[in-house]
């Protein structure tokens, strides 16, 4: 049965909508909220879709709020979708620690208990979220996707794991290797159990260089970054790149750091970079 | 002796730099903090400052976050200055309406008790922040000052009483007539008391009506705006601006409400307003 949408809030938006709903998810058995926002009417076309993920500890709306996107969406006739991070509620296992649990949910299939009964942000944001948003809303089935750091990882493992399906993918700030890097070890190993063969799949660097699926993808990194050394490395993909001949651009930014400042920076180039294929 | 600034928080952004300060004030006798926008280098000149005044309930970062005016002061060559609403802190008065106390200071002097020990917002905002910003930042002595809401009412009250202080105003949504609607009866009775007469310094339509000074102003208004018919008004002012002929441009944006989403999607046109007489 499809799950029905309840609209929580509407605002006009450069031109277009703002909205953001409320419904039932079956992937993650729990009641999840998303943000969108819908150009204004063009030509009649149907328009893209722009995948916005976020990073941890973050909702729908920090994307919404922060990032400045709408502006550029607008004039370039993009809807951007905006997911939460993880599924939310009373019932739904949680964590101390603001990278594990509610709001870090990391973009995959949780296998272990109490996690593997709601996080299942993969399958989520893959399949049911995106039926979802083309059985209500008019939009053509061009796609790109982009997120933020936890959300750079999961639009970059989202668009490896799916040949064709998105045009280009992006990313600000992006843990490109989870398995090598404190965050990612933690919340895989809670996740996904002790068998790092398991992990792989969720990992930027290896699905590069085991995957044949090739996409323009472009990352931005500041290098004020407080995580850069410890959590990000994103000269770890660049090899990769190098080595499998990959279409990857990476721009280090310099005196930015993590936060969505960086992010409303750059977000401009991001979307004229998905639209060069998207509006072909 | 001058105050002294702590930086409590710097991010790069569109090239310049968002800044976050705290400082102890003489006027509200309280610890305050206010938030700037410093554009990148541009050809030495030191640039023009726009006073961005929030409206009840927010602090300096919301106009910081959400309104993306960065971007446009940025290219513009602007820096955007981002004061707090009100004194704060543990001694300071306050109500539990969101609409009168910390976080609604009104941009007044009070002078009734408990308020008048710190409620000083007028001359905070019209002396004493100026002044600090004037002696710690290179900002050249051409000002503008914009507003929303209550910040609106706050810009609009301060460029009135200032002749030849500010080169233009702009306002999102403002208080108009403060005397006439409950937000500004509620706030005027509590921090000035019952004698109207004290009221009318702070009231836009009577300054307009009863000052000779003119600047060019510009108002964005929302249609679908919730506040519009019982606290906004904007067609008093208008009414007031034909009968003196006053140099005021109220213009109607359909669909649009309160938000920052309406702000963000028209702010670029106000600091192209206020460029066009500051960058002179």
């Amino acid at each position: 049965m499809p799950s029905t949408l309840e609209l929580l809030e509407e605002h006009r938006l450069y031109g277009g909508w703002q909205q953001r709903y409320r419904h039932l998810s079956s992937s993650l058995n729990c009641s999840m909220t998303f943000s969108i926002f819908l150009p204004g009417p063009k030509d009649g076309t149907p328009p893209p879709v722009v995948w916005c993920l976020a990073g941890l500890t973050c909702t729908d709306e920090n994307f919404s709020v922060k990032s400045g996107a709408q502006r550029v969406a607008a004039e370039l006739g993009l809807v951007l979708v905006m997911p939460d991070t993880s599924p939310r509620g009373e019932g739904v296992a949680n964590d101390e620690g603001y990278d594990l649990g509610q709001g870090a949910g990391f973009y995959l299939n949780a296998t272990e208990a109490p996690w593997s009964a709601n996080f299942k942000m993969y399958d989520y944001i893959n399949s049911e979220l995106p039926a979802l948003v083309a059985g209500n809303f008019s939009v053509s089935d061009r796609q790109a996707i982009m997120g933020h750091s936890m959300g750079g990882h999961g639009a970059l493992t989202i668009a490896l794991r799916n040949p064709g399906r998105f045009s280009s993918a992006s990313a600000f700030a992006p843990i490109v290797n989870p398995l090598e890097v404190p965050w990612g070890q933690k919340a895989f190993r809670a996740y996904l159990g002790d068998d790092v063969e398991s992990w792989k799949e969720y990992d930027s660097c290896w699905l590069m260089r085991n995957s044949a699926n090739q996409l323009p993808v472009l990352i931005d990194q500041g290098d004020s970054d407080q995580f850069l050394a410890d959590q990000l490395r994103p000269e770890r993909l660049e090899e990769i790149a190098r080595e499998v001949d990959f279409p990857l651009t990476v721009r280090v930014q310099p005196g930015y750091d993590h936060s969505y400042f960086f992010i409303s920076s750059f977000v401009e180039d991001h979307l004229r970079f998905h639209a060069k294929y998207l509006l072909v």
